[in-house]
Parts: structure tokens; C-alpha cells; sequence
């Protein structure tokens, strides 16, 4: 796949995604969101890629939000004749009645934010500027978001007369409180770098000059000391434990891993290496040696 | 319904539910609690009220707690003959054991948490002064929480020889996080403003002279600049989502209601007001226009 | 049942567990988690007991992790002879197939905080020092955590090719979220008291020489004002609704805890030494007196 609305590069065991539309401030379309879920893909399935930062091109703006030159019809689907799924007919049925459970009713916001939860390399934000709607929204199932002195966030859609998309109804109270969310998403005002550092949704602030280094320098802090495959079940097993019910299903799933990968040469690589007081070189990869009780759940579709 | 316990008025597009029982610092009794629920309900049905403020009469209290003007039988239910339940009979069995599914059972505090659960208006806490037991867990339902710098709070369920209740086991530690939680409940003593906002439990604190100016301020922006309609999804879907084990729950919901609300005209004003920078004008109205998946759940009922 | 990797003793209704191997900066070991698990049973089993310390020995460590003395094979069970569980046999299987519902893949660390979670006393962690892996995953079940100004911490799990344990994907990111559960596991780098405070970790950070002061202060607030059959039940309640996706789960329990409650005579001596502004006095205890809904789950088996 060639990307016409995102760059994708690989340096020092680190993916970088660009947002690419610096004409329109990077603004969101089904075509970015389905490459981004292609470069997504390709990151995880590459075992020299041990983390994913994602930004924006430029110096105005991350993403500020779904592209509105469409105007009015903008959010009516069934009036759009460029939307991803269009292919697969109208979820409007003959007597006017909407099939809600059809594949074209789906928000592109959720199929990313979806994705990125299923990723098994560390997914890594650095918001270089303007980062609303959407633009915001798919941040919220990164692990780590950085931001600029520059960037800008909100989450304007009760301001838009629509609702707050890509699942963030599930991500964002988790990330900041329910509190703090519905204090942002009622007022739908655009607020600084600094009140989103202080109500939690990003855990740095720096210059816009550090912005990139800094993400670099915690990707590469994973690399250089940390097994990829303990690194992949980390991600998976702290986001799917948010929704268990008990910790006994967090300990029957650490359990298998802990006692999967203790006869693993990774384990045996991570000890020994620490008792010789020297870096570790770990053997398994991601691609090939995930311990066979993975993945544990059963996947969701969307219906 | 007159009430005789709170105060319900409503300018400027906000209702204020006032606790009304100054010569007892507005401790709750029965039939506070359903007053509030009542007024909770005129609130959510009124179109022209777009926030609901819930303060305290006078500059002492916000609420008490419990009345104990029972003393001892305060909480000894079926030793009392003022339960508003009471006309459905005892959950006591002949045979002495409980039936706890008996309505009767019911913690009022829990009915009035649940109620505010359900609105579809947000509900800010202006919180004007001491707010014990049911004082201060009545408000973990709400969105947003404001403090005078007078306001007094205690969770001194232990030190009275029973529980947190109306269901804040449930709210409490979503809010401020379960270590917290545990801590004011073990000790039950009774905390500042300066350490409510400090745990997470008001976002802000405010001179006495300033808190309903400030209240206002706050439901003031929602009802200038969002849908109606929006606001009242929004509060539905961050809430609920917040017992959703998965994301895939939230993608489901909001996929639907951007689809729905993408084709009516609010999110077509929405955009248009956004691009030409205007004030926007909302014409859709909670009483008539949610669309047809809300509700999307199932009610429970207290067994 | 006498201990040789832990001191357990009670006094001002006080119970201190401490880890005690000081020549190994108290690594963790399977005897030290049975020890453990037996002493919260001591203190849950003795009335005397009001709330339980949790420290380590020395001044360099609270617990430094798993003991690494068995080298390479440390997480290696089946090739180890020292396990707890090796004598009801191997999860291996003729055809070299992993039987992970075995009891013997079951993880020390869970099996000691899924002891903690049980507990009906509050559990103060005094982290005296050095805390890593396992010593630092066995706090996360504990209610209020507070640490010296000397203690270090680290998730060092993909550093050693494994994964965070101890059901820790389950509490971690409810005690300090996602993001900053993820951002330590991913660097596994140790860090400072300081850190750990802010991330939210610990409550607050003290003066070595003041720690054990300031824990048993906590604890004796506990004892001298509250319920201690309010107390476990809070305990149970605040720690299990977290896992409840409705609030009505925990209307449905505090109202029947209200009820059971108010008919005792805790709840009467509780109102009454209040209003008549006097120390309480408490009659009811844990080992008889928890209400008859008590417990109101299922026990859930490791399989």
C-alpha cells in the first residue's frame, strides 16, 4: 500500500506515522484513518520496529479533526458518496429505517482507535500542535501522549451537534476521570498544552523544538532495554485487564505468561544479563514466539 | 409535587435544586430525597433547562446527613414508622430472617444517586458547605463538582457503625481512585476543601461569595454553545461506558449515534455555524428528538 | 505455623508483617508468599486486630523482587525441585504441552495478592526501601501505600524477558491508569520515592526514621474510631465494585449492609456516642457479627 495521506518511516527500531495533509492541517478522512490502520499493520508485524510514534507533519496542527469541506453533510453518511465503505450499500433501508448493525454505520474514528488497541508495540503520540475531534479522540488509545507548548486539544463535539467518537466514551474517562471528560466534552472549548498536562491526558509538556527528540528518547529507552514479546503481552494484557471484572482473570492470564515465558530464552537472557551487569540481547521476536496461549480472548465484531 | 424540603427554580436556561432544611443544615431525610428525584425529572423533561446546579441553603451546610433526629433507630428501618417505603410493608420475615429484595431495603441515598445516574442534563455540586454521609456521597453522581473554600466533607460511615452507601462503593473510587477512597473511609473524619480538590473530589474551589456565580459560569457555557441533544447522549455514554469491558461497547454506541445525528439537523447547524462563524442555534430538543437506539440499555431493577 | 522469612506481631491492635530475609534485601521466595498468606489469615481470624502493616526489615529494602538465586532457571518452574506446588505434579505434559489450568502455573505473587484482596482488615504498605518486581506488584492490593524517602521502585518485568504479575495488569492502572502503568512497565527502569508519589503510587513520603511512626498512626486512627464490621465491609465493597459495570450492583449490597447494619448495635452506639460527643464503643466483631449476606460473591478457582 502506498500512503498518500500519512508518511511512514523506520529508523533506530522505531516506526514513525505522519499525519500528511499540512494543506488542511492534517485533517481526518477515511482514507487516512484505513492507511494508518495499514501502517499500523505493517509496524507490528515488523519485528525491528519495538515502538510507534505518531505525529504530525508541520508546525500548526496534529490533526484538527474531521475534514469539513464537505460541509453541512459532512457526518450524513448516506449523502457522501467517498465514505470508505460506501461499497458495501446504504444502511438505510427501504422504508427509511437505519440498520445500525451495518458495516457502512461505523464511525472511522472507532475502527482506528480499535486498531491501536490491538497493537503489540508500544504506540506513542507526539502532538505537534492542534489536535481536535478526532484529532484528539484517536490519541486517547496511544500509551503515551507528549505534547508540544504549541499543541491545542478539544473535544468540540457537543459543539458540532454530535457526539464524542472513536470509543472515546470508554477510553477517555479511564485516561482522566469521568469527571474531568465530561467537563471537556460538555464545554467543547479548545484548552492548552498546560490544562491537558494538568487534567492528565498528556504526561509531558516540552518545546516544540524537543517534541520529537523526547518521543525518541522514551521509544528508545524500550528498544534498547526491554523483550519485545514481554514488551507485546505488557500492552495487551494492561488494556484488556481494564475491563475485567475481578483480578483473578488478570492472574489466570499472568500466570500462563509468566510461567510460558520463564522457559523462554528470553527470561533466561533477562536474568543472566542482570547478574552480569551487562546489556541483554533477547532472542524471541514477536512474529514467531507470542506463547501459544495467545491471544487469550476472543475478538469483537462490530454489529 | 410542592416541595417542602428543597427549592427548585430555573432562569437562565439552568434549574437550581436548593437543599432546603437551613434550620437542620439541610440534613436528608425521605422526603428530601424524593423531592430531588422529582425535580430531578422536571429538570430532564423541561427543554428550556440545559444544566441543573445543586447547591445548599445558607452559608453552614450543604447537607448534614442522615437526620438523626431518630438517634438510635436512625437506620434501624423497620423500628421506624416514617419510611417513605413504608406502606409496602416490612422486609422482615415472620420467621425473623430478611428479605432483601424487599423494596423496602432500598438505601434512599442509592435512589437519589441512580436518578441523578439517569439524567440527561448535567448535574453540577456547588457545594457550599459541610457535606457528610449522604451529604457528600450524593454527589459522586454528579458531573462536576465546585467547592466553597468553607465546604466541609466527611465520609464518617464507619465512625456511625455502617457503610458508604448510595452507592458510592461504585462512584468513589472512579472518581478519586480506590486508595483514596479507602483512606477517607477508614478514618470517617471529616476534610477541607483545600484536601477534596487536592484527592480528586472537586475540581475546584472558590471564595463562598463566588461559588454559585461560578456554578452558573460553568452551566452557562454548556447551554450557550452545545446541542441539547448531544449533551444529553454525551452524559449517557461516558457514564455507562465506565462499566463497558471492552471498547468495542463504546464503538458500537457512538458509531450509531453519529450516524443518527450526522443526518439530523443539529450536527448540519453545528458545522455551518462552525464555518461561519456564528453563534450556533440548535434545533433539536431532548424531549422529542434523541434518536431511536437511546436508550440502548436495559433497566435494572433493585432485587 | 512458625515463620522463617517473615516476623508477624500484634500490638496496640496493630498487626506488622514484616519481610524479613535482610541478607537477600528480603527477596521474595514461595515460602515467604505461604508465610504471608497465613499471617493475613492470623489477623483477619483475630478480633484484637484492627488494621495490618505490611513493611520490610532493614533500612536498604522493602523486598527487591524475586530471588534471582537460582539463576537462569529462576522462572523456569519445571525445572526447578524448590516450587510449593511441585508436589502435585508437573503441568507438562507427555506430549510437552502446557496445562496452564494446572495449580502449580498459578504465580506466587497472585496467590499473595489475591490473599491481600480477601483481607476484612485495612492493609498499609510501610515500603521501607527498595521495591522491585514482585515488591513492588504485592502492594498494589493493599489499600494505602506510603513510602520512605529512601524507597526505590521498578516494574522490571520486560527488562528480565517476563511480564508483569500478581494480577498487577488488573490494579495497576486503577491505582495510577493506564498511561503511567504502561510508561513504567514499558522503561522498567527503577525509580524514587518522589516519582512514585506523584504518579501516584504512594500516598505520601516520609522520613525513614518517621515511616513506621506515621503507618501505625494511620492504622490507629482506624482502630480507635471506627466499626471494625464496617470497616471489612467497606473494604470488601470499595475493592469489588470496581469490577461492578452498573451502579446498581452496589445499591443492591450497601442497602442491604444499611439495613443489617442499622439493626445492630454498632450502628446505635455509633449515633449515640456521636450525638453525646463521647468515644465510641463498639460491640460487634468480624468473626461473628459480619451480616448474613456477607460473603455476597462467588468464589471464583484459578483454572
Amino acid at each position: 500500500m502506498t500512503y498518500s495521506e500519512i508518511k511512514y518511516d523506520v529508523a533506530d527500531r522505531i516506526a514513525t506515522i505522519t499525519l500528511h495533509r499540512p494543506e488542511s492541517m492534517n485533517a481526518f478522512t477515511g482514507t487516512m484513518m484505513l492507511e494508518m490502520v495499514d501502517a499500523l499493520g505493517r509496524a507490528d508485524a515488523d519485528d525491528e520496529v519495538r515502538a510507534i510514534i505518531v505525529t504530525g507533519e508541520g508546525d500548526r496542527a496534529f490533526c484538527a479533526g474531521a475534514d469539513l469541506s464537505q460541509g453541512a453533510k459532512t457526518f450524513d453518511y448516506d449523502a457522501r458518496s467517498d465514505r470508505p465503505d460506501k461499497k458495501g450499500g446504504s444502511p438505510v433501508r427501504d422504508d427509511g429505517s437505519i440498520d445500525y448493525s451495518h458495516e457502512a454505520v461505523r464511525d472511522s474514528g472507532g475502527r482506528l482507535t480499535l486498531r491501536i488497541f490491538e497493537c503489540v508495540k508500544p504506540v506513542i503520540g507526539a502532538i505537534n500542535g492542534a489536535a481536535v475531534g478526532i484529532g484528539v479522540t484517536m490519541q486517547l488509545a496511544m500509551d503515551i501522549r507528549i505534547a508540544s507548548e504549541s499543541a491545542r486539544f478539544g473535544f468540540v463535539f457537543a459543539r458540532r451537534g454530535i457526539v464524542p467518537e472513536a470509543a472515546s466514551a470508554w477510553f477517555l474517562p479511564r485516561i482522566v476521570g469521568i469527571s474531568k471528560a465530561l467537563e471537556w466534552c460538555y464545554s467543547g472549548r479548545v484548552f492548552d498544552a498546560a490544562e491537558a498536562h494538568a487534567g492528565g491526558l498528556v504526561s509531558e509538556v516540552v518545546a516544540p523544538t524537543a517534541l520529537q527528540s523526547r518521543a525518541r528518547e522514551i521509544a528508545r529507552e524500550i528498544a534498547e532495554n526491554t523483550a519485545p514479546v514481554s514488551i507485546a503481552l505488557t500492552r495487551q494484557m494492561m488494556w484488556r485487564m481494564l475491563g475485567a471484572d475481578h483480578p483473578m482473570e488478570a492472574h489466570r492470564i499472568d500466570s500462563r505468561a509468566i510461567y510460558a515465558r520463564g522457559r523462554q530464552a528470553d527470561a533466561k537472557e533477562g536474568i543472566m544479563s542482570f547478574l552480569e551487569k551487562r546489556a541483554p540481547d533477547y532472542p524471541n521476536e514477536v512474529s514467531g514466539d507470542m506463547p501459544d496461549f495467545y491471544p487469550w480472548w476472543d475478538e469483537l465484531d462490530y454489529s
